[in-house]
């Protein structure tokens, strides 16, 4: 009998619902979204998961062993109250998400006690990758996201790494200097440096496509974001011991040797052998890695 | 039947063995050091873990049980290889410590193939604490150490975290802008950088005595190696979510407020709410932690 889970991933625009199988394989039926955002309430909250569950719990295949729901969500949570304090939507800090979901679990499938878990997007994503993605077989390993922000989840012998509520693993909050590293390295303020040096385009994309084309500011732009994640990086590897760091999101692709760029920086900074010696590779799951990550939560516990 | 484990605590200027039994108390019978230093040889460190263990097994109490033996060391570890790179004693990089805790293990007691573990001493540190320390209880914590050097080591959930090699917590080696923590924190650069603003004092203990006697430099000297030490902390618990960090080391006692200085800092500096939250407490053991720790990786294990 083959055993589903229903993966969750909640994120500042939108949340996704989705049924994975015990190879870590998406189902393409009852995959879905539904908007969020930076004003979502309480209630549109509650009643997208009901929404976005119940459309995936339609899919599940006859006879399958339906294994629990996990849950990944924009961090900060507080992973013993089953809720979530997410940095980009006030409206519903303290929100009960670890209920929502079971509720609308029991709603769809009448299960009288489902297994539901909750981690931040990071930590499911760095389960996903040391799971079948670009860490597995590894003993440690950092996974992160450089887009719109920069997070990051650690696993260590195949286990994610918690800490007290959770949230282990959010390296874009971590200081260079007086900024944190999503201040300096994520997308949007990339393309604002670039643009206080006179550069004149508007999106990452934009970057992306001037860099290539041989533009100076906007090569700078992107090189002083791989700088500040290798910098970072190189001091979690002291602090960590990692064998792997694998990198996904939209603006580690904004150049071919971002990845490169990165791991440079990492072994310029990283004083001790075994910590220049983390390999920095990019991400084999792209964007499916968080909704991978929460149904493992469930199909690995 | 008690359990007894020997433990071996390697350092740079001494190696100390004792015997420590299942409440974590080092007997007094059997306890002894001798000197290492940073020219010591591989023959002559393999004499001196000869003589320390076979010292302190001819103590083991008529009917106790053998648990094994724990190590200490100095980092880095190569934790597969049971060897270690210790930073400041360049002879012995690569020397198998485990094998030759082993051998006299096998030599004094006769038993054919005993438990013996490796650890870093920062490693070994936290394990006592979270054991039976400042860090009992809790599900996430670092344990620090700031002396003539700076090290830690972490605990999760009261398994020590170990990373890729073993080296996970070396806090020292973690920068804050161009230095590491250790070049700024550690009790010698901190008197240094008093006597480049003018004070004419010589040791850590003189720095204590002129700061309470109201010198000024002296103060500031103290202040700013609390604030590097904070400031790290206030990263590494945003990246680990920690619950505590407990301090020890002679220069930690430089000031009684020192703790708080340290928390005061991390508080500052911590952008996410579960960081800020996360408690800095003295040491509950003080300089027996390592040994204590060494003990406990054959004790708990």
């Amino acid at each position: 009998m083959t055993r589903i889970a229903l993966a969750v991933d909640l994120g500042g625009t939108k949340i996704d619902a989705a049924l994975v199988d015990g190879n870590g394989s998406v189902l393409p039926d009852g995959r879905n979204r539904r908007p969020t955002g930076r004003a979502i309430t309480p209630d549109e909250l509650r009643a997208a998961v009901a929404g976005v569950v119940s459309h995936a719990l339609a899919h599940l295949p006859e006879g399958a062993e339906f294994a629990g729901a996990g849950i990944g969500s924009a961090g900060p949570i507080d992973q013993a109250a089953g809720a979530i304090h997410p940095v980009n939507m006030r409206g519903v800090h303290g929100f009960g998400l670890v209920e929502a979901v079971r509720d609308a679990v029991i709603a769809s499938t009448g299960e009288f006690d489902p297994v539901v878990r909750l981690r931040h997007d990071g930590g499911c994503l760095a389960l996903a990758e040391s799971w079948i993605g670009a860490a597995a077989g590894t003993r440690a390993s950092l996974s992160i996201v450089v887009s719109t922000g920069v997070g990051g989840g650690i696993v260590m012998d195949g286990r994610p790494v918690g800490g007290a509520s959770g949230n282990s693993g959010h390296l874009g909050q971590v200081h260079i200097g007086e900024l944190t590293v999503e201040e300096i390295a994520a997308g949007p303020p990339s393309v604002q440096w670039a643009q206080l040096q006179g550069w004149r385009g508007e999106t990452g994309e934009d970057l992306a496509r001037a860099a290539r084309g041989g533009d100076r500011i906007a090569r700078a732009a992107i090189e002083r974001s791989a700088r500040a994640v290798g910098q970072a990086l190189a001091d979690a590897s002291t602090l960590l011991d990692l064998e792997v760091v694998a990198i996904s999101g939209g603006f580690s692709n904004v150049a071919d040797d971002y990845v490169d760029l990165v791991a440079a920086a990492l072994a310029d900074w990283a004083d001790l052998p075994y910590a220049r010696a983390t390999r920095v590779v990019r991400s084999a799951l792209g964007g499916d890695g968080p909704i991978i990550g929460a149904a493992a939560l469930v199909l690995q516990g």
